[in-house]
């Protein structure tokens, strides 16, 4: 029977989602517990890695198991047997057919910034801290450049070549709203394409930061997308300011 | 001059507010810094002790000093110099005869649960979980008991003995709102008072929760305040549930 797990876990002490050797890893803990469950190894097929520090609130995966489960009892047991910075949110029985990566048809991520003096202890782990004023307007007019089908290469890691970088952002919407236990304005890119390359959120965020701050006008975001040239990109944004927030499949 | 500090501190991983010979506390990390500052030992001055694991968007205190600071010259030296758990988030300049704890009139705090089949990762520091049903109205039925000036002996730390446990609960009211990052329900329980004994808020929780369950009927809550009966209130809620959220003075 093939599963399909939702999955949330908070990334801090996680070194990203794809299994190591040495190293804690999301799909590394999914496969320790869920193979024990099964008496055998099993391969815990993900929508698409995560980076170390990155979190999820949404991320699924499906994993093919020969002992029949219900749902309930497999969440139950799975969850049991876990650290509680791993959560499985919800158990589906999936077609035989259902990928969890290849299968996917777009994803949504969240990017958090608090915009305060001071950065509260509260979100220290799940949102980047940005001191200076950031307006909210103008890097909303930024984000419009990104829409649509693009080759990305200015925005992804030096390490993806060999594959295609075109992606097709969807939508894409920056929104402040003032979040009270941290006495502050929570600044959220919410960014929705067909698929995302590494580090092309945290690219596109330390970017448009630049154009938040004054730094960097919009005809500078243009050329930067044309381009295809990684330095004229911005620095990338920190890991833990990044969630996965959904995964939509047919 | 006599400095007024705004604080927040994410409670996990300290003692409690009270300085301790041997183990990280609130108090003693905000008086190892400063006093490094000052040049020699301070005493800082809080609204009240929060116990280990209790947390503050809002906790307050005050620190004489003799050399002259500008207030944000102080917020950022002791900021720059303690964990990222603990913040400064605001400095005032305070009349001499202000005391944090003696010129304070009311306290607010606030005790948080998630209320879900399953507990998120982005909350398992800051709220307990309740995976059972929670009855919203009944608890606000409930908590109208608790309103007024009362001896609190029920539902007070037996360590409290020799000092009056009559306190006035001014305001106290429970909400629930959906919380999209857990995929589940927030229930916040909000109580102002003129002051709180030791345990009052997380024992006058674990009560209410009973009857959120279903498990207690108000004549029980009722019987329990005039009691004065320790073991007529329920069990202390955890303490990783509980923020002190705001002192209010004149």
């Amino acid at each position: 029977m093939n599963y399909k797990l939702l999955i949330q876990y908070d990334g801090t002490d996680f070194h990203g989602w794809q299994v190591q050797e040495n190293d804690r890893t999301i799909q590394g803990e999914l496969e320790r517990v869920i193979s024990t469950l099964e008496g055998e190894p099993v391969r815990v097929v993900g929508s698409g890695r995560t980076d170390a520090g990155v979190h999820a609130d949404g991320q699924v995966a499906n994993v093919i198991l020969s002992k029949p489960w219900t749902p309930l009892k497999l969440q139950k047991a799975v969850n049991g047997n876990m650290w509680r910075d791993i959560r499985i949110m919800n158990v589906d029985e999936a077609e035989d057919d259902f990928h969890a990566r290849f299968s996917a048809k777009q994803k949504t991520y969240i990017y958090r910034v608090i915009n305060a003096p001071v950065m509260s202890p509260f979100w220290r782990r799940f949102a980047q801290h940005e001191g200076r004023p950031l307006d909210i307007a103008r890097m909303n007019d930024a984000a419009r450049l990104f829409l649509g089908e693009h080759d990305w290469t200015a925005f992804a890691s030096a390490r993806t070549d060999g594959e295609s970088k075109v992606r097709n952002v969807r939508s894409f919407n920056i929104r402040s709203t003032w979040e009270p236990r941290a006495n502050a304005a929570l600044v959220e890119f919410e960014i929705t394409a067909n698929g995302f390359l590494r580090y092309m959120v945290r690219s596109i965020v330390g970017t448009l930061l630049e154009v938040g701050r004054g730094e960097r006008d919009l005809e500078a975001v243009q050329q930067a997308i044309f381009s295809g040239e990684r330095k004229q990109a911005a620095t990338t944004a920190t890991a833990k300011g990044l969630t996965l927030h959904r995964v939509d499949y047919d």
